[in-house]
């Protein structure tokens, strides 16, 4: 089956590492879902606006087709024990497909785009998305799923800090940039395999600002921003 | 980007009169998730047991391609009622895609076949399915969720009640298929312009039966039953 995108994410996270990997735990991350002709008809998204939540259908277009394992090793799992790939969300999959719920802020029309406004997403900047259809809670909220196991509860969070090297470059940014770091540093990027040394600093790009931090005692300690651009 | 089927529905619903317009509504309903080659490794389920619900994402293969129409008319409006089709979940959409949350009653392995027994489903027979992955509550269940203007809450419930000469042939069924008839019935598969006419009668096949029935004042009144096969 052929299958062709609707539409494109725009300012979408702009490298796997620090992407979340669901949605729902980074509110403060917005995008743009940007039509593509033919799918940008006005009448198309008619009926949206009022509706608080969409599911996207989207590729996974910065995993590299490696071919398809029938296993994988899940971060939620410690990175090194290895379950059907089927029994995971991994983006390592046999059809490289994704499905998030995003919040829906607002449906967008103006002379240079036409499309949806989403937050608390988890998607790559520049993602295909395939289809767009309206969250109904009577039939996708299942609050009493029991996850496979392993998977249980949201991954756990971090407390962040920032040190007064990071502060005086992160003060002058907005209030949402700096939600929007805190949020992705407290769901824990760092690989399931590094994360056994307390010393160790990783870096990320996020909110123009190259940011740098380490792990201890549940507490990731942000020592240094510097920006990228301005 | 070419997508190809992992698995295949067996013993889903034979007739697009009938099966529910979305999962969750029927839970009598079960069938069987049967996996393709190369794809029915038995290590690619591995980890999935255990889990309550799973994500099917599938082809609407009984929706006929009619090119793309940037809007539908929904059921739940009335049918007669335009809006865009990304404001819905009709099966007529520029990617034929749908996804459904299912109950996973058991992973399955014997010499026949591999794959998944699900129930609470609404997936036509030999749904061709691109890919499973575990429902996970905490990204997926957003209960508060608000649906667009229309489409607030369940679709409306009907009582169902069998007339004796009815009664006479469904009291051979078992437990389960005349559970079945009754849940089928109750989320009222009329087209939504056809339900004006207390007296008009409707017929679908169902647990190897034929059923027919009308609806007055919010009752689905089933009169005649056959068998179709023994």
């Amino acid at each position: 089956m052929r299958i062709e995108p609707v539409a494109r994410v725009a300012g979408g996270f702009e490298e796997r590492f620090g992407t979340p990997r669901q949605p729902g735990l980074v509110p403060q991350a917005q995008a743009r879902v940007v039509m593509l002709a033919p799918y940008d008809d006005a009448a198309a998204l008619r009926g949206l606006a009022g509706c608080s939540h969409v599911w996207l259908l989207f590729g996974f277009h910065c995993s590299p087709s490696r071919g398809w394992s029938p296993t994988v090793r899940p971060p939620r799992l410690g990175g090194n024990r290895r379950v059907g790939v089927f029994a995971t969300r991994s983006p390592f999959r046999p059809n490289q497909l994704g499905q998030s719920a995003v919040e829906l802020v607002k449906v967008h029309e103006d002379a240079n785009w036409r499309g949806l406004v989403i937050a608390n997403h988890d998607l790559m900047d520049a993602t295909p998305v395939y289809d767009i259809r309206p969250y109904m809670p009577y039939s996708d909220a299942i609050p009493h799923a029991v996850p496979p196991p392993g998977f249980e509860g949201p991954p756990g969070e971090l407390m962040v800090r920032f040190e007064p090297a990071a502060e005086r470059v992160l003060g002058d940014l907005s209030e949402g940039d700096r939600a929007l770091v805190r949020q992705v540093l407290a769901v824990d990027p760092r690989p399931a395999v590094q994360r056994d040394d307390p010393e160790r600093r990783f870096v990320l790009n996020l909110v123009g600002c190259s940011i740098r931090w380490r792990v201890a005692d549940g507490v990731a300690i942000v020592d240094a921003v510097s920006r990228l651009r301005d």
